[in-house]
């Protein structure tokens, strides 16, 4: 796996505006390793596949979860966590990435899940706080990523289950599991420290 | 059954406070179940035991769910949520009730549900409601209630939710999928209509 080559099939499946939070991401992951004695080299290639298949039309997405055994559960979901999913399958099949933690991050970049692995939490945090984001909150949230991940991405989930709170839209079951779990081992270390 | 007898054994659980809003919510249940074409004696029924056991000790609670076969899930879910539970199982063993749509209403009155029966709608929405309820947005929902159980449900779960993330609480998975369901559920017949 050549890491320059894989930059160049990312940004072929993307726009330039894409692709400019992708290297947003890739950034903000290496840093957030590095602060929290994850693995570099593995963030900033899960970063840098993170939205590898988000800008791919509606269609074909749909026709991978079909066609090759990804969760039909998927198709009940909101079509925004599909791209996640697929884009995982995507690079493991066209790139041969087979690093499962790589595939997992990918996989719940945009969701979260519970017991979200330290990968997880970098790739997903990083896609929340890169410096081309810029949304009500997003300054809090890169505050309290200077000292906690967890605390950084429960105010992140937060964030986007009151906006869609707000917009009378869905809530992807999975964030919720997901800012619950983190609440929930916060308050574990707390008592034990 | 006799529901004189049934009243004085619920009264004998709670706090004048609890019982007052408990004969809010029959009051609300059975106006709701006539506006909505539900059965009022049924609504009558689930609501007035709806929080049978809310006033019980934590200990007692917690005794229910050990020893009877109630889901052990339920002990890593808020505290909040175990009356609704045990308060199904007490009416049962204590009162012979073995209608399983009242039982699931008492079951499901504060978290909501997937699939939410209308029996469900009209006990967990006259909680939300009842004369004696005072807080941010209650007369947002009272309105939205006058036209459609579902739009009022929406509102109250999210004003639920959106009150959790502001404490940077867990939030009840059930109450996301009740509230995802229902949005579907409007979305589907804004479609056919």
């Amino acid at each position: 796996m050549n890491l320059d080559k894989l930059k160049e099939a990312t940004r072929a499946q993307m726009p330039d505006k894409r692709w400019r939070h992708t290297l947003g991401v890739v950034e903000t992951a290496i840093k957030l390793a590095e602060r929290y004695d994850g693995d570099p080299a593995q963030a900033e290639l899960a970063a840098l596949l993170h939205d590898y298949s988000k800008a791919w039309p509606i269609d074909r997405k749909e026709a991978v979860i079909r066609e090759h055994g990804l969760s039909a559960e998927l198709l009940d979901n909101d079509k925004e966590l599909w791209h996640a999913h697929v884009g995982a399958w995507a690079v493991q099949t066209e790139h041969g990435i087979e690093d499962e933690e790589v595939l997992d991050a990918i996989r719940y970049h945009t969701s979260g899940r519970e017991g979200m692995t330290k990968l997880d939490k970098i790739v997903c945090l990083a896609d929340y706080i890169e410096p081309g984001r810029n949304y009500p909150g997003v300054e809090r949230i890169r505050q309290l990523a200077e000292h906690s991940m967890e605390e950084a991405l429960i105010a992140a989930f937060g964030s986007t289950i009151a906006v869609l709170v707000e917009r009378g839209k869905r809530i992807f079951p999975l964030t919720v599991l997901a800012r619950n779990d983190l609440i929930m081992q916060m308050k574990q270390n707390n008592n034990g420290g």
